[in-house]
């Protein structure tokens, strides 16, 4: 079982309107719901690779009853509806809740995809607060969970009230249950975050490059990893995945450029690189379907989906090269001797 | 008890937002949620002038669950944390909710305000499709409310599913009660209607024009009247109302412009037209309430509210003056004699 973690759940809606007018009246033609936030589009994910999965996080208000309802409604039998276009033989396996019920309202994130130019104007509502005493209650939850999860993936922004070393917490919870755990978050949190040591963290690279200061990726992946993170894998969007890890470095590039709707892709290389770390995989190949899955979701008609032929089709062209060998040591060498 | 019916219930969500750029990703600084739809803000404008009201029509699924808590925590205990700033006394009257449950689930509507510049953009839901038998259930509650009320107001559009001819049914239905019965709608919803022979309409400007076909108010509104409207009362935004009624024509003007939000101008308009009716003032009267609550809903901070201060500072200042004497018989004479 691998479980994520989303702090901060959504209900994302997604309007289809003709055209988005500014400062007018625009008839919504047609309005659709699902459960959103990164770790639950990861397991989303992960349940169409066949890994059963766990999500935890929070959860609260009449928002998140529809979010846990629909949830449940995306379970193994129900997936035929929602899948992409394929005739692959169904892998789902079941997405379990463990979410955590809070006081406060799940908040609603409003995605309106304008039919006329293709664009998307995004209206994010602000998360919750969460209480010290719900904190409290979530983690208990959490260590009891994480000592029987094959890995753990603590996935998007924390929601108000949550202390912004919460992502350190839970990683070095994890690591003294022995669990491996990634971390896919950004500002302060990340910066946090990292120097507990997770196992793999995977910054895009605008988040690298705050997190490092540098916008050169190499430099900067091999960076985040002396700040804590014993791998590093940066999504650089149309470029790939380039890996920093203790086994080498590598770039993962897809075939061609793809051009489609761009959200979810990262959820989707996070359940790629997490599924790979399970079944022990060697990193070319964690990072071959991490990038094959990813241009997949960018594919996919519905926002988040992945396409599973287009997955399967691929999978088998993504190029991985590794990068200038750089051992360990020589790596680390520069910052001991200063 | 003044019955008010609103078909297209809605669940009001406003979102403040620093600026609304579109085609990105924005944060939402505060959400507001409240009961809409224009008979339900007809009735809490009549609540706050004494007059205890009944709202009616449909409401589903969990937007419909949240309309109902909030309409009961409008009531007149909770009415001061909604008031407008005013040392008035309150005089609130109850709110009832007379709402018939629908599978359905009833529609948001979502205003995104621009705090840059103080715009607005709307985003409305379609509303739920109404199956012929909670239509049925809805006639069944309609004429038993109705046969008990004061006055009937039917407000605003029609949901997926009704027939376009409905509230010329109502109209019917409340006129057939001894009921006088008022008419604010648009379209083909209002041309039916009107044939029915409503008590007053109150069609705006870009409404009247739609009807009759003329954009010369004093003409539009005397032909609206001789399609069945016993009288009618346009509404012309600055300029105040125009009124064609069987007692004689006036126009009621605000002593000067107000700027700020109109939203919900015109319903406050209607609840003082009806409270007039069912005190029996005279046009004047009624004209001269209705301009100035209509004025102090443009001045007051919240949407859909009325600024009590400035009404009772207005009030007296609303000029009405009538316009030339066309007695009923002369201005049906031209088409007599066609």
């Amino acid at each position: 079982m691998i479980l994520t973690v989303t702090l901060n759940t959504a209900l994302d809606i997604t309007y289809r309107t003709a055209a988005l007018t500014p400062h007018a009246t625009n008839r919504v033609a047609e309005v659709t719901e699902r459960p959103g936030g990164k770790g639950i589009n990861v397991a989303r994910v992960l349940a169409a690779l066949g890994h059963e999965s766990v999500v935890t996080g929070f959860v609260g208000g009449r928002t998140g009853d529809a979010l846990r309802e629909l949830l449940a409604a995306e379970g193994p039998g129900a997936r035929a509806a929602h899948a992409a276009v394929s005739d692959a033989p169904a892998t789902d396996a079941p997405v379990t809740d463990a979410l955590v019920p809070i006081a406060g309202t799940t908040r609603r994130t409003i995605a309106v995809v304008d039919e006329t130019t293709g664009d998307t104007t995004q209206l994010n509502e602000p998360g919750p607060t969460v209480t010290p005493a719900e904190w409290a209650a979530f983690l208990t939850s959490y260590e009891e969970l994480a000592a029987r999860a094959d890995a753990v993936a603590l996935c998007g922004s924390l929601p108000p009230g949550i202390h912004v070393g919460a992502y350190a917490e839970l990683v070095r919870l994890a690591r003294a249950a022995g669990r491996p755990v990634l971390l896919d978050t950004s500002g302060e949190p990340l910066s946090r975050g990292i120097a507990a040591r997770p196992d793999l963290v995977k910054p895009n690279a605008d988040e690298l490059a705050q997190l490092t200061g540098s916008r050169e990726p190499l430099r900067a992946t091999r960076d985040a990893r002396r700040r804590g993170g014993r791998s590093v894998v940066a999504s650089l969007g149309a470029a790939g995945l380039l890996a920093a890890t203790p086994d080498g470095s590598w770039l993962a590039a897809p075939p061609m450029a793809v051009r489609g709707n761009p959200t979810g892709a990262g959820d989707s290389a996070v359940a790629g690189l997490l599924s790979g770390l399970v079944e022990r995989l060697p990193w070319p190949e964690r990072l071959a379907r991490a990038v094959a899955l990813s241009a997949a979701t960018v594919l996919a008609p519905a926002a988040g989906e992945f396409d599973r032929e287009a997955y399967a089709n691929l999978l088998p062209r993504v190029a991985v090269t590794e990068q200038s060998s750089q051992p360990e040591q020589e790596s680390h060498a520069p910052r001991q001797h200063r």
